[in-house]
C-alpha cells in the first residue's frame, strides 16, 4: 500500500477503498453520485462495493459505454440528472471507469454548479497510469478529442489493480502504451524494464512508476504551459490516427493502438528533427511493432491527418508542434515539423510491415 | 484612471482602454476574438473601435441578445466556430457587453482547449458593478440560472462609463440594485450616498466603490465557501422571482428589479430571523419601493418560487440558506429559514402595494 501526494490531492495505490470511506465521512458530503458507464457497472461495481463493505448510500448515474459517448449531449442529461436528484454544491462524484468515465464526469463535476468534488477511480489500465493523474477533465465536441474541458483535481484518486482483472487483453495493451511513452521520454531503465516484462502480469510496482513519472511531470506544469508537453509524445500524430480509425474504420484502433502507431512516426520524426540515434530508433520501432498489431496508414488519409492536427490544442500560431525525443529517456517540447516530414514518417511506418 | 489589483488580474477604470492593447501585444495571443450579442455589436462595438484607434485586428463572434440565450446550445455554436477560426490555445476572447456575455463568454473560454485567455469590457451597469469581479462564469440549463460554469478569472477588466451612455434608463436602474446591495452588506455610507444620489447619473466614484466592495469580498473567499455568499443578499428569492418572471411574464422583470422585490423580502426575514432593526427594515422597504416599480407576487406562483429556491446553489442539504443583513452595512451567511418565513416575507412585499 502506498500513497502518493500531488499537487492538492492524494493517489492511493492497491488500499482496498478503506481511506474512500474516511474521506467521504469525512468531508460530510450531502450526496454522492457514482458514475459508471453500463459496462463498468456491471463488471466494477460489484468489486468496488465488496471492498467498500457492500456501502449502498449513493445514486448510480449511468451512461453508455465508449469514447462516442464522451460528448455534450451525455453531459446536459447528467447535469439534468444531478438536478433533478437534488444535488447541491456539498455532493461528490465518484467516476468508476476508464477515460472516458472519468474524463467525462470529471468534466462534469468541475462545472455542475461551478464545481462540485469528484473522486476518481480508474478501473482500466489507460486510465489508471495516464487519466488518473492530472486534472484534465474533457470531452468531445465534433469527433475532435477533448475539445472542451477543464484543468480541476479530483478529491482523491485511487488505484486498484483488482479491476484490471476484469479488462480484455487489448485493453490492458492499450494502456500498456502510455506505460512505454512515460518510459520513452523520462527514464531509459523503466523502458527497458517494461520491454523485458508481460503486458498481461503488469506489476503494481510499474504501475506506481507511470503514475509517479506523470504525476511529477503535471506537478512541475499544471496548465500544459511547456514541460507538461513531454507527455504527449506519440499523441500529435496518434490523436489524428485515433480519431481518424474512429470515423473510418470497422474496427477502429484503441487510444494506446493509435498512440503505438504515434510513437513511431514521431520516433522518426525525433531521429529526423531532433538528436534521437539511428539505434534507438531501431529499438523504438522493433519493440513497439512487434507489441502491437500491424497497422497501415493509408496514403488518402494523409490529407484528412494533417487537419485532425492542425486542431492540435499544443499549436501555436498555426504551426503543428511536436514533443520529440533527443534520446531514450528525455525529450523536448515545441518542436517544429514540416508537412512534408510528417508525410516521410508516414511513410517510413508503413515500410516496416511491407 | 484607477486601477484595482484583484487576485490575479487588474481591473481597469477609465483608461479609454488604454492599457488593452499593452496587453494584446505584451501577451503574443495568436488570434483575438471580440464576443458580442447583435445589440453591443451595434452601439458599443463603434465605441470599442474609437477607443482602440480603429484596432481592426480581431474576428467577431456575435450571438443573440438576452438571458434566454444564455444557454449550452449557444456554447456549442461558439466552440465550433472558434474551431473553424483555427483558434488554438495562445488565442483571447474579448466579451463586450452585458452579465450575458461576460457570463457566457467567460465560460466559453474557461473550457475551449481546456481555457483560453479572456478579458471582460462590461458594458451595462450591472455587469460593470456585478459580473466584471468575481471570476464566475457560468449558462443556464433548463432554465436553472447559472446551472453550469467555473470560477475562473480574466485576464483583465476594463471598466468604462462611456459605454453607459447607450442604455435605456431600465437598465441603469438593474444595474443599480446590486450597488444598493453592496451598501447594504457591508458599507451603511455608502448606501446612504447612493440614497441621496440620482442613478440616472451616476458617478465613476461609485462605481469605483462598489467593484471595490466586491472585490474585497471575492478576494477574500474566490470559491463561495462562506464570506462570498453575503453577495447573494437578496438573491434566494430575487433569482426565485426572476426565473418566474421571465417564464410567466410578458414583460419580464430586469435581474436588478427581481433582486429589488428579494432585497425587501429577504429585508423582512432578516428583521424576522435576524438583528435588523424595524427602522432599518422601513428603511430599506421605502427606499427600494419607491425606486423600484410596483410588483405584485401572486399567490399562485408561490410554490413554483420555493421550487425554484430549492434548487439555489447556496443550499445545502435540501435546506434553503440565507444571506441576512444583521444591521444596514452588515450581513450574515447560511441562514436558515422556514417556507412559512418566506411565503409571510411574500405577504409583507404584496402588503407595500396594497
Amino acid at each position: 500500500m502506498k500513497k502518493l501526494e500531488s499537487a492538492g490531492h492524494s493517489i492511493y495505490f492497491e488500499t482496498e477503498l478503506a481511506p474512500l470511506m474516511k474521506v467521504i465521512e469525512a468531508e460530510k458530503y450531502s450526496k454522492i453520485f457514482v458514475f459508471a458507464d453500463t459496462h463498468t457497472s456491471e463488471l466494477c461495481l460489484p468489486l468496488f462495493r465488496e471492498m467498500m463493505d457492500d456501502f449502498n448510500g449513493f445514486d448510480l448515474i449511468e451512461t453508455d459505454p465508449g469514447e462516442e459517448n464522451k460528448n455534450i449531449d451525455f453531459c446536459i442529461g447528467i447535469w439534468k440528472t444531478l438536478l433533478d436528484f437534488g444535488a447541491d454544491r456539498k455532493c461528490l462524484m465518484v467516476n468508476l471507469g476508464g477515460g472516458v468515465i472519468t474524463d467525462m464526469g470529471g468534466f462534469v463535476a468541475s462545472t455542475y454548479k461551478r464545481g462540485i468534488d469528484f473522486i476518481n477511480i480508474p478501473t482500466t489500465l489507460l486510465s489508471q497510469v495516464d487519466a488518473s493523474v492530472g486534472g484534465k477533465t474533457g470531452i468531445d465536441v465534433d469527433n475532435v478529442k477533448n475539445m472542451v474541458g477543464t484543468f480541476t483535481l479530483p478529491q482523491s484518486v485511487f488505484i486498484e489493480t483488482k479491476f484490471l482483472k476484469t479488462l480484455p487483453q487489448r485493453e490492458l495493451l492499450s494502456g500498456f502504451a502510455e506505460m512505454i511513452k512515460h518510459g520513452l521520454i523520462v527514464d531509459r531503465t523503466y523502458y527497458n524494464d517494461l520491454k523485458s516484462s508481460n503486458y498481461l502480469q503488469i506489476s503494481a510496482q510499474a504501475i506506481y512508476r507511470s503514475v509517479e513519472i506523470k504525476n511529477e511531470v503535471v506537478t512541475e506544469d499544471p496548465h500544459e504551459k511547456g514541460l507538461r508537453k513531454i507527455l504527449n509524445y506519440g499523441h500529435t500524430i496518434g490523436h489524428a490516427v485515433e480519431t481518424y480509425s474512429l470515423i473510418n474504420d470497422t474496427q477502429p484502433l484503441t487510444h494506446g493502438e493509435a498512440i503505438a502507431v504515434g510513437m513511431i512516426c514521431e520516433a522518426f520524426l525525433s531521429s529526423n528533427n531532433n538528436t534521437l540515434s539511428a539505434d534507438d530508433l531501431k529499438d523504438i520501432t522493433d519493440y513497439i511493432s512487434t507489441l502491437y498489431p500491424a497497422y497501415r496508414i493509408k496514403e488518402d488519409s494523409f490529407k484528412q491527418l494533417l487537419e485532425f492536427m492542425q486542431s492540435d490544442k499544443k499549436n501555436e500560431n498555426g504551426q503543428i508542434m511536436f514533443s520529440l525525443l533527443s534520446t531514450i529517456g528525455k525529450c523536448d517540447y515545441n518542436c517544429r515539423v514540416s508537412e512534408k516530414d510528417i508525410l516521410e514518417s508516414f511513410a517510413y511506418f508503413n515500410r516496416i510491415y511491407s
